[in-house]
């Protein structure tokens, strides 16, 4: 390692913890910021919504593919896109970071930009983490959400008789994916939809005080998730294709790869779109793309759909 | 792998995790536990406490020295001494597991069943996780705690004059390890400390209520942790090296293996006790072992300790 390039190990655990946090800007909701033994956020709701995804190299991203800045990015997106979809505000994110020590600085300085510019995008403080080493990179997350008063949407109020809608892109992140595994780095829309999901955050809430009965956001896949919630809400939900927003854009890209649109659509994960049943109108911003019934399962036009059913972390 | 030892690549993603979290139990204050976006907690105080901590195999545990159970009491140890360091009651624990597909699902199990048994021990619910695959195992826990009324008590309130107490174990863990390393695995009470530290975490609030100016878990060692706080509080701290408890057993540990006892008590890490500063009485239970000076910097018995200055994650 030259030493214009120096690594984790050179910089030592404290000189990158004192980089990452020297910029960080910190929302009214951290009453404590990093550097002491735990922090301190406000939670005047009296209660915290708080989840955690876990990212590793080469499982969920590759740095030939995103650099430092989009990995960091998405690994927020993740996270904050659960809280979103409880019908909570984001906070705060915690930052678990494990990585070899010969680790450039530079790109944990990435990584830890990137966490902190969409946390503050999303109005989240980065308040606390911890960096270790290991064989490998591992970017493990915890999103804070305050619910404003707001009861918490979970998967198992959707009731028959309700409508489903979506908001947000689905779909582009599994296109984006399809193109950079056959070795393209374009067209770029998909391409960056793949590397750093913007997930409607401000829908959640939104949802949540427009009387949403279920949310979920869309990481496994539209069909998985949904069927995520039919389950929990034991409760059938069946799509029309036909009101699916399938965009020219992932029309042309599945056209140039011999592959299927409407499959990165209904089975595409890691959108981080959200996806919510209604008793009655949606809010403005969601489409209605189908209904809750009576029974079991997620069906497509009344069929079962024949493909994958999602993302797959094993095998 | 045979039939009868089920990997986690065998068993699934979710079958994992429904064995997981089919036993937990939750706290009142877990008012929606794992299984849908994001949990949510109460914190009835307005404001929430958050820390995170993570272990990766082979640097911070070794599955050959430690069974499973060990790990996941251990990892939550790890968390809730933070927690306690503030000054507040740990409420939740959220659990980032990433494994080789190949790991079997019993190991997986195990160190959730710590997880689990330490967190419920301490009054905390385990309320969230994520499971990916990876090449390593890496623990990523973040705990949260609610003040319950108390201001948190940082590292940088310590002053002149004030008094510096420890309580709970230090320098067994050190011991332990020192114990495992040349191959023993005896005497079982330092490889017990040094498998699973056993945190005072009642003492934490107890401390802030007597008004303790400044406390810290002592993770990287007590000289490292008291230089947190005499840097953060820009003081000087002197430690008395026969104030200190120097317990029978490690003196015999020492001389078996040839090791100085008071270089464990001072430098050693991962027994997360307390220490803290008080401007007067300090509360039962806490041993008075330095002073607060104007100044910077920590001596023990006015002079600076030769010997290693704590725990380091790198090389």
């Amino acid at each position: 390692m030259s030493a214009d390039t120096p690594s984790v190990a050179d910089v030592g655990e404290f000189g990158v913890i004192s980089r990452i946090t020297a910029g960080l800007r910190q929302p009214p909701s951290t009453l404590l910021g990093p550097g002491d033994d735990a922090a301190v956020i406000a939670a005047s709701d009296g209660r915290v919504v708080a989840s955690t995804d876990v990212l590793v190299e080469n499982v969920h991203f590759r740095l030939d593919w995103s650099n430092p800045d989009h990995v960091g990015r998405k690994a927020v997106a993740v996270n904050l896109a659960d809280v979103a979809a409880m019908g909570a505000v984001p906070t705060a994110v915690l930052v678990g970071l494990a990585c070899p020590p010969s680790t450039p600085a530079d790109v944990l300085a990435g990584i830890s930009g990137g966490i902190a510019a969409a946390a503050t995008a999303a109005g989240a403080g980065v308040v606390g983490g911890d960096l270790v080493g290991a064989p490998q990179l591992v970017i493990s997350i915890t999103a804070l959400g305050d619910l404003g008063g707001r009861a918490p949407v979970t998967r198992a109020g959707a009731r028959p008789g309700d409508v489903v809608a979506v908001t947000g892109r689905i779909g582009w992140s599994a296109a984006g994916l399809a193109t950079l595994s056959r070795g393209f780095r374009s067209p770029v829309a998909v391409v960056a939809a793949h590397r750093v999901p913007e997930p409607p955050y401000a829908a959640g809430p939104a949802a949540a005080d427009a009387g949403a009965t279920a949310m979920v956001d869309v990481s496994d896949g539209l069909l998985a998730d949904l069927g995520h919630v039919a389950a929990a809400s034991t409760v059938a939900i069946d799509v029309r294709s036909d009101a699916l927003e399938l965009p020219q854009k992932l029309v042309d890209v599945a056209a140039a790869l011999g592959a299927d649109p409407m499959r990165w659509v209904l089975t595409g994960g890691e959108d981080h779109a959200l996806a919510a049943t209604f008793p009655g109108a949606v809010p403005d911003g969601w489409r209605v793309i189908g209904t809750v019934a009576e029974g079991s399962g997620v069906t497509v036009d009344g069929r079962p759909y024949e493909g994958a059913s999602g993302w797959q972390h094993w095998g």
